[in-house]
């Protein structure tokens, strides 16, 4: 009783604010080793496939229990095939005077990505054709790729396009792509953390974009770390987490994983999470399912400023988890859209854009949507009928007619209100428009107490209805 | 055909005024003898058990046909026990010069309800952790109860209780409360007016407060004089009225008629009636029970001030009745909600707060409510293909062009068009945005001339559908 | 390849702007011949039966292949009876100096339409009991009818009344309607349309109002020019158009064709159409059938001024088609509301009052509607699993990265993504938010492509669905 009554106390000014779990916070050092982890991926040069990508699972798999897969190339994926391997040493634009005027060794982004290979001497105007800049953005480098067309090509700062336009067209240019276009595999990441359920919530994010910070390391960091949240916790779902190559990887678990796409009852892409400083949800396909309630009820109740828009079939890779003939529960977590913030895709999306704290309130707010789907049940009043007598319970204040009732109270009697089975207890959390974990609370105390039961359990003693 | 063109002319200029219907009135003298009713209730010393609610059960059954059932302390009901009862004889303060400092012969609001017995010399510190006042309220003795927490106290004005404390700690108090907690009985009322269906009406109201107006006497008062309006009526549905201790008392009834519950078509608690300006409905937990919608149409279409409220499980005996294993469509119709008016709960909840003229407004709203759930049925035409030519029957404006379109004109057309057996005549008023008496005149003039039939007596001839 | 991108082009600057389609364009040429064809209607004596009819339908039938039935008076019709015909020859009010003061030679709305014969000598003030003016519009003649009154009456302007009362009573007039009542038939036309499949498109407008331009000839002629279109086009389904006296003639109809009612899969009341800047439809009583959406989506999507109302049991023969033993998909698409332009049923309802180019953007409004109800179809993903590769199959942008994504791109993964069987192609234009007409080239790009087929169709190759 005593217990309760603090519990009451504890949580009896939070009506109305925005105060938030415990999951729903993360360190200053949650953000900084994120923010670190991150500086460790964004030299490497990611591509669809590779040693990029193989690089980069490798420094995820010091920190979670990473299971690596290799598809060959040339496996037929639904409608698509696994490509080749992209294997790339060098590739530069040299002038006349022997100076290296464009060099892949200072950014990865200076080579259209998957760019076939290339040696040749070419004069300006030839060599302008294979070059892309940003005219309205003219000291960023673009991010370019040209994965499911064969040619080539270099991007580079408008400016200095520029100035080497400036120089007439007298001067050959020697254009070297030293790269490779061969048969090897595609490389994905997944990390299975069981739980008592088979049910299990996905998570996916995209690993073959090069030396970019917010588009997609920050997706990268802050699922490796909610991985290792859930690692020490007791679970009650199973959960699933990707790295793939964008559209090809997630097509390629789907197909390799057809038989298990039932079990997913939960999904959440990830991406786009270290600037920027409101939330974004995408409602999955369905756009009343379990997780795009959790999701809107974590950020509304969080007190965070957040956007929750419907879904549509562009962005990342909810288009595949939410292609018709699959049509996973899987929403979109992001803070800016892609494209919507003026870095996206180019040089300055780097590791200046994404902040530690923006990492740790991103992580934050993943943790405590998982809070929400771990404890989410139905329940049913074992005391249907009338309300049972809490005060002999010790869950109702002493003496009737004083002023202030806890909100845990209120949670207790909205709970056992609806509790017949029908209603999660999200829902209950919905529609009493109070926090989740005051009723994940008030469910505990109800068990104890036997006024309750999970609805799964079936019927411990029986509940005697009018 | 002169009479139908007459309720015409009556009815044309009433289309989106506030009119009421003839139930939807109360006169001053149906004001008056409410209030008059509660001035005799008002002095009795009511609590959950005992002669106080016997005394106001006699008081009650001198205006309408009220069974009084008696069950034993002790009786099992749910999850609850009936309590024993409280016989209070006398209960006071007296201070070393022999003054009665607080006497519940001035108040029965000076005892905390439910107190048990205690004599006792005690020093001022001592007594001072048994007292209750409100110190925002200085002048006003709080009511409080310790119904189910074996405890004793006193109330009283704060301003007296800082001039008790004043006088410092030096003497004693002789402390009485001359009261025993035995064995007895639980007592409740019950009206019952059967109809020409099973199909019941339910009404309840809380008769266990001690001298307070408008919590509870006023809804005691209106519940009666609607008792009294329907004695006189024909009617198509049964009505029962249950005045009964809050919670134990609802839950006691719920108990023992469980068999019955099923006939229980519609329901209200009618509490608070007296004060306040605008009429507030708390809908049922379903939220979409005819009930629900009959009293907003109501409330809209009088053109009272009013306000619509979802369910939730606080207030009064509704939650019982809302209860997940009862669920019954029952909301409950008030003027303030509870602590909502400064009034509630203290000394000034008195027979000056409530109003003739509100309690009569207050029960003009529920015949008005009454007339709808009488009059609403399903209809079925019997001339559903094309309209039926209302011209020749009367029903329709002689010359054609002529401006000014009679209402009930309206009405006819609606009913017919929605006379398809799915839609009720509320749901017509609904969405033809007509009020309902106008709907249930056109369905008098339609079943007249055998355009109609109710849909409960089943084909008279053959409606030759498409 | 090109023609795709030519098409995205042309597309690409639509999205947002209120374009319209081919068909929702009509020339200059199409809304001058529909006013010269109303100019030809404008003199004849129209009423629910007769010649005025007969000649109007023989005037429309030069435009389409009209057949005409003839009913004969007496038959049984639902709930009503075939009328007698009305043959008027002449109709005057002479005064005592032989002056014609009133003449159905000079406008057929002098004479209340359907009026019994009548030859008399009468005292003014016995004449006057059977005139028709307007107070508050003193120079226009109303338009008066007595259908299913036995009664005769003249209309004429109010200043003319006034100035003939002032007279006195001293003269008396000689009033003559030389006409007769007698059995014969009702007259009403039908154009039908074949189409590849049974399911119809019912147009109906009425045709039994004399010289009045807007309230009717505006719609007969629409509905002409409508078919007209029609006739040269190929159809997916059959539309059908009916030419009725009001109320009676719909009634007729239906009542003939009750077994074929069911293959009436959409409909439109035409009326109203010639005067007035926004396009008004009134929904069908069902209010949410594909009509109503497509109706709702092509004024939208249009960027018209225009308004959507709900159902009501007023107006025209959507009375008919919507009563409840019908209630067939039929809306009304109108521009005012009968009784909301001043000219409502008078003469000033005349040839200046409908204008050429109003009458054109109504029909083009009328084909766009058409447009959508033809090509509205349920699609099938062929590739359901994940997005299909569109790269190499010339849909989607050949360099990942390019800003601008036209909209028919959006307009095609909308499809794919919704292609399951249950969203036919108005649901996806209305859920995307794009324009009907980008979705139905997205759907013939897809259909060559084989990536979708028509659910109609069936199985053409095994779908893999995960």
């Amino acid at each position: 009783m005593s217990s309760d009554r603090s519990a009451m106390i504890i949580l009896a000014n939070q009506r109305g604010s925005s105060a938030r779990t415990a999951g729903d916070t993360a360190t200053d050092d949650d953000g900084h080793a994120m923010h670190a982890l991150a500086s460790r991926l964004y030299p490497i040069c990611r591509s669809l496939t590779g040693a990029g990508v193989r690089e980069t699972l490798a420094l995820l798999s010091e920190q979670v229990p990473l299971d690596v897969h290799e598809v060959p190339t040339g496996t037929q994926v639904f409608d698509w095939e696994i490509p080749r391997e992209w294997r790339i040493r060098d590739a530069y634009v040299q002038d006349a005077t022997g100076r290296r005027v464009i060099d892949f060794g200072q950014s990865n982004l200076h080579v259209v990505n998957y760019s076939r290979p290339v040696r040749a001497r070419l004069r300006w105007r030839e060599l302008d054709e294979h070059l892309h800049s940003l005219a309205d953005a003219p000291d960023r480098v673009p991010y370019r790729t040209s994965y499911y067309n064969d040619t080539w090509g270099f991007c580079l700062a408008h400016r200095q396009r520029l100035a080497l336009a400036a120089q007439g067209d007298e001067d050959e240019y020697e254009v070297v792509i030293d790269a490779d276009l061969v048969a090897g595999s595609l490389s994905y990441g997944e990390v299975f953390l069981p739980g008592e359920s088979n049910d299990e919530v996905l998570y996916s994010c995209h690993v073959c974009h090069p030396s970019l910070a917010n588009d997609n390391l920050s997706g990268m960091v802050v699922a490796t770390w909610l991985a290792r949240w859930l690692m020490d916790r007791p679970r009650r779902l199973s959960h699933r987490f990707l790295f793939v190559p964008a559209t090809i990887g997630a097509l390629t678990w789907l197909c390799r994983n057809q038989s298990r796409l039932g079990q997913v009852k939960h999904g959440l892409v990830l991406t786009l999470l270290g600037a920027g400083e409101r939330l974004t949800y995408k409602r999955s396909r369905r756009g009343d399912a379990e997780i795009d309630t959790a999701v809107s009820h974590v950020l509304r109740q969080g007190g965070r400023p957040h956007r929750l828009l419907d879904f549509e079939p562009f962005g990342y890779d909810e288009r595949q988890y939410c292609s018709p003939g699959v049509n996973l529960p899987v929403g979109c977590l992001m803070r800016h859209l892609p494209g919507e913030y003026p870095e996206y895709h180019t040089s300055a999306d780097d590791l200046q854009l994404i902040r530690p704290e923006i990492l740790a309130d991103s992580l934050a707010a993943c943790r405590s949507i998982v809070e929400v789907l771990e404890a989410n049940r139905n329940y049913v009043s074992l005391c249907p009928c009338g309300e049972p007598q809490l005060g002999r319970r010790g869950l109702y204040r002493a003496i009737g007619g004083e002023s202030g009732r806890a909100d845990l109270e209120r949670a207790v009697l909205w709970l056992l209100n609806l509790a017949d089975g029908r209603h999660s207890l999200l829902d209950v959390a919905e529609r009493a428009q109070l926090r989740f974990d005051l009723l994940a609370r008030a469910a505990e105390l109800l068990l104890e107490r036997q006024l309750i039961r999970r609805q799964e359990d079936g019927l411990l003693r029986p509940s005697s209805h009018c």
